[in-house]
């Protein structure tokens, strides 16, 4: 019968984390009560810290592997860093699970963690093992940003051009595909990459531009970016939306529609600058990889607004709210 | 009927926690994906990080005021700053809470985590509250220690004085009364003050000193600071240990042995030095009104070993280690 952690302890169960860590893990195996690091490393930059909480109960689609788990678990918390302008240096991650749980995993779950850290370019400086009545992961991440120069929520004025990285939809076509069993649809939903480089471009190119990640919907984002501009709106026009290539034929249009603005788990940068900015910050995003399409401007009016087929209604803000039940997988 | 989180919803919720904060939770109230922060003031100073995470099935006795247990849950983890030599500065804390949880809940774990930040010094900076099957808390803590003078766990070296701060056993004594339904013993069990001016007046003495606090139960942490120096043993002499006033009387004198040795929920730190350096440091400590104890010394042959009534025995390192069902409460 395979192991469980019952039978293994906190404490073997910690050095096999560490061991598949390898020296991605240096700084947590020297097993003091902390760790002591350097956050920041280029002179005059500033510290970025940010914390989010997963559990397979909500988070985790069934059946999706924990290698995959274990590395959305650091990145959602790296798409925050990348929200910020902020480039990635370390990671604390806390890991409750129950006593039955197989201890392979464990295993798969540092995999994704050595996974993340690899690709993600971060260390981890500590974490936490501890048995619980169900599966929950916190991850905190350390950052650095240029001073003065981090990419903020607040400041948006009328007149703006609203856009978008990527696509909008990924996450609605990850769980269509993975409820058919397809396993790249857990890899759409899971394996995604932050997008670290775009922020860090954006925040290094203007001091005139908002920014946040699209982890609870597009609605909602935009939703957070008009209550932290009182008196600015943002208006997007359907057709612009830059949709995730097959979602409409897989799910539908109307069903493509209400994805796209409001569910949850897609974690593409949601930016609104001034005009010239924007198209400068296009350019620049475009000559690494990460296509910025715009969909809208920012208003005079308040509020959010939706063009489509020629009709401008305003947009209910229905993007994944914990606690309610609202449409979308839970970010 | 009470207001539960599944009618209020997360944005409220937060909002709530955060107008409960008030200014210690100010970078967090800012709203943007993280926080920018100033970590290190002090010129010169290192940052030390740190995460614990808890549940309330595990570390939390039925009945416990959650308010204590909001301060609870953010003290471990300045505990282990506290072990680290380090000043706090900052604290993450990420909440997974089931719908059905009443609203008042919620803000009695958050007049908890500011009741912590205004008697340990640190701001809240950043935070997650999401649905969860189960109730866990995990904190982050951010501090700041003099460079190259963090306190560790490794380095002792044979022929140091051993000693712990406070009273060893104060967890279970905490207990007992908690399980007979003395207030107090919540008080006991989660009001603790974490050794933070201990550990830094420690930092400021001496670079000869090995560090950690009992959170496991001083076996474990004994057999921690061996493991931490190959080839150094620990013999502690129980006549010496400085049991928690009452202990005896109230569990019996062998489940008092057994406590004070093994019970983890305690939060002192655990010291080895020189023997000069020891005794002033023990001056230094008391003149700040925190009892250091000599309760051993190191010795050349590795292991651990209890003096009692004149005779020498092994000690069997059982602490408290999750996953399995060893004795005392969960730290």
């Amino acid at each position: 019968m395979a192991e469980r952690l019952g039978d293994v302890g906190e404490r073997r169960a910690i050095a096999s984390v560490l061991s598949i860590l390898g020296p991605r893990g240096r700084e947590a195996a020297k097993g003091d009560d902390g760790a002591v690091v350097r956050a920041t490393r280029a002179p005059g930059a500033a510290l970025v810290v940010t914390t989010d909480t997963l559990t397979y109960a909500l988070h985790r689609f069934p059946r999706a592997p924990l290698r995959l788990f274990g590395y959305y678990a650091c990145a959602v918390s790296i798409s925050d860093l990348a929200a910020m302008g902020a480039r990635p240096r370390g990671m604390l991650i806390a890991v409750g699970l129950p006593a039955e749980t197989p201890f392979g995993d464990l295993k798969d779950l540092a995999l994704g963690f050595r996974r993340a850290a690899e690709r993600l370019g971060f260390d981890v400086w500590g974490g936490d093992l501890k048995e619980a009545p169900s599966e929950h992961i916190t991850t905190t991440a350390l950052g650095e940003a240029p001073r003065g120069r981090a990419l903020r929520r607040r400041g948006a004025r009328p007149g703006w051009t609203v856009g978008v990285t990527g696509f909008v939809g990924r996450a609605a076509m990850g769980a269509h595909l993975a409820a058919r069993h397809d396993p790249v649809g857990f890899e759409m939903l899971y394996a995604f990459e932050p997008r670290v480089e775009a922020g860090r471009a954006l925040a290094a190119l203007t001091r005139s531009a908002v920014c946040m990640d699209t982890s609870d919907g597009l609605s909602a984002s935009l939703g957070e970016l008009a209550r932290a501009s009182p008196g600015v709106g943002f208006e997007v026009e359907r057709e612009r939306l830059p949709v995730q290539p097959g979602l409409r034929k897989a799910i539908g249009v109307e069903r493509a529609h209400d994805a796209t603005l409001h569910w949850g788990g897609d974690f593409e940068l949601l930016i609104a600058a001034p005009p010239r900015v924007f198209a400068r910050a296009r350019a620049d995003l475009a000559a690494r990889g990460c296509p910025l399409t715009a969909i809208g401007r920012t208003t005079e009016c308040g509020g959010l607004a939706l063009l489509a087929g020629g009709v401008r209604r305003e947009i209910a803000v229905a993007g994944f709210e914990h606690f309610r039940s609202a449409a979308g997988t839970a970010p």
